[in-house]
């Protein structure tokens, strides 16, 4: 008989068992419609398949260096010349086995056990559950809705008052809100970690959906940022776990050490393949065209659905909405949801374990044909 | 400027750095000759590269349930089935992002913050530095040459007694000994382990490569045993990042939950075609007899060298070397022979930091070619 640790008592991601339980439904032959999960319906760019197909043929795969291939760090790096007009020395690139093992990858490399690591609520779970695995406090700010759930630097000063904080991370757009961290705010929050030697930690993994404006890397404002990114997102390949962190000079070194004995080095098909998705920008629009008309048709019918929106969905493929017209338990109104209607969506309790009973997540990055057809679903179940 | 975490500060994978550096000399055009890195040289077997390129045309990617696509977990615990006729329900399987993935998992699954874990020195660099990060006490216990390095009841009752273990972990063949631990010593490990609650993990990543006999999990003997596989090794997957565990009941669902957040899912395409492979044996029994024949020369030349054997090489692909007839310190050799021929190593510092110095490991996982071309060159060099 095995004794379980306390830290296996990690929250679930619902959103993933609600996936789970859809994919039961759907070997049973159900038609589920899926607004639960982050993910792209399409499949990676045309040009990622092609390089993947010709890398298999054709050349060995194998262990790479542990923070990747320098081709591809190279590539990465004169991407944010041309996409953000800032440089970035490839050495201070790393690929990672998604943007997954880069969170795990720089908590451990600017905080200790016991030390503090600030999130907003509503958040990402992923992000308490690691730092809890990494016996790291995540010390959950609340942002409201009223000013677009951005967190304000007075937010930031309390929580480090109250015991110091090791690290900050910021989401910009925010996954479940869609939000966006407008520039001015961003730059007075890295300000005051850069005073305070609070490591400034920026998740752009949503970069490249934008509907409202352009994004900015906080790396525009100060290279002392660490950014996280992948190709999960607007490059659609969430399957190939690929990602890529930009650390300052003085991280590399321990980030490449803890990667080397925690990950070994990133999927390597993915490693070579991954960067061809910058040239594919054309196809990836087109994709996100998409998106525009699934935020569109949300934002109307949701709202005559009793689904008020919480947050301005200016970025990402969420929308984030108040559903207590319908529950004040928004777990058992997604289960209720999938098994009579097989539509799938995911629990606000994921996001915000405090208020998260009252929202819930949709994600519009499936097909048109999914965000309607479930729309449908939803109008004519809530009228019973 | 960012604090660093005293975490951070781990040991790097010497061989890995190693690496790093081969890479460096060869993309200056130098023909390296590595045997430092635990690495097949072939590709991935033919079936699985065909069954990823079906896939890449023909199907989309994307995140998996967290423990894996069913239809792949069924094919492992069928695998379980025809290879040690032990039953496994596919249930109990998860598909992990290789070996490292199932390691920091099941540590996290069966341990606290300062839970202590036993593993073997000499043995795999990563264990202890994966226990580090997770705020894990890698209580290390030395095993000895003169009992061809098989840890003893007696050895781990006197650790267990100085302070409670919550875990145990055996690799048989050994990383980096090659040794294998006999049937009856295992069962008096598990024994020991499971009268006194103490979960015991079975890496069995070089299953497959033995050549003095069979295989026997440790599952044969007890379902209470975790056991830890990857595709990398017998199955010349490593860069595909996918290998798998199994546990007992108890555990999937912390596992579960640990891995949503941790990894989200397994690279997908790896997930599809691994199975394959367990379909190629012919394939893999022919690379298996190149290292049968790599094996041979070793034993015979290293031993002409002044390089003897501190361990039967009795599986996995390496030869774990006493050096001291050349130097006291193998790490600085390495980097000599790396230098100087192009030749690397690993040097012994990795796998034991008591007694490394006087050690290294050649690994016989690449060609006939490579292994005779670096016997050479060190031959001629050792002369100088």
């Amino acid at each position: 008989m095995i004794r379980m640790s306390a830290r296996g008592a990690v929250e679930p991601f619902h959103a993933m068992d609600v996936l789970r339980e859809a994919n039961v439904l759907a070997a049973r032959g159900h038609e589920v419609l899926s607004l639960a999960v982050g993910q792209p319906s399409a499949s990676a760019p045309s040009g990622v398949i092609a390089a993947a197909q010709h890398v298999l043929g054709n050349e060995p795969l194998g262990y790479t260096d542990a923070l990747g291939r320098m081709e591809s760090r190279r590539a990465i790096a004169a991407h944010y010349g041309e996409r953000y007009d800032v440089e970035v020395p490839a050495e201070r690139v790393a690929l990672t086995t998604g943007s997954s093992a880069g969170f795990s990858l720089v908590f451990l490399a600017v905080s200790d056990p016991g030390g503090r690591v600030a999130i907003t609520a509503p958040g990402y779970p992923a992000y308490r559950n690691i730092l809890k695995a990494l016996s790291l406090e995540a010390v959950e700010i609340e942002t409201a809705g009223a000013n677009g759930h951005m967190l304000t630097v007075e937010a930031l000063e309390a929580a480090h008052r109250k015991s110091r904080l090791d690290a900050l991370l910021v989401a910009s757009p925010a996954n479940p809100t869609g939000a966006v961290t407008d520039r001015r705010s961003m730059a007075a929050l890295m300000d005051f970690c850069c005073a305070e030697g609070i490591a400034f930690i920026s998740d752009e993994i949503y970069h490249g959906l934008r509907y409202t404006g352009d994004d900015r890397t906080a790396l525009s404002h100060s290279q002392d940022a660490i950014v996280i990114n992948s190709f999960s997102k607007y490059y659609c390949m969430t399957g190939w776990r690929i990602g890529w962190m930009i650390m300052p000079a003085d991280l590399v070194r321990p980030v490449e050490r803890l990667a080397q004995s925690l990950y070994i080095s990133a999927p390597d098909l993915s490693q070579v393949a991954a960067p061809r998705a910058f040239e594919c920008v054309e196809e990836l629009e087109a994709i996100k065209d998409g998106y525009k008309a699934n935020r569109a048709l949300l934002m109307e019918r949701l709202p005559q659905l009793g689904f008020s929106f919480a947050a301005p969905p200016d970025g990402a493929f969420y929308a984030w909405c108040d559903v207590s017209a319908h529950t004040n338990d928004s777990m058992d109104f997604a289960r209720r949801m999938l098994q009579e209607i097989h539509v799938a969506a995911a629990p606000g309790l994921d996001f915000d374990p405090v208020n998260g009973h009252r929202y819930m997540r949709f994600s519009y990055a499936g097909s048109q044909a999914t965000i309607a057809g479930a729309l449908d679903r939803m109008g004519a179940w809530l009228k019973r």
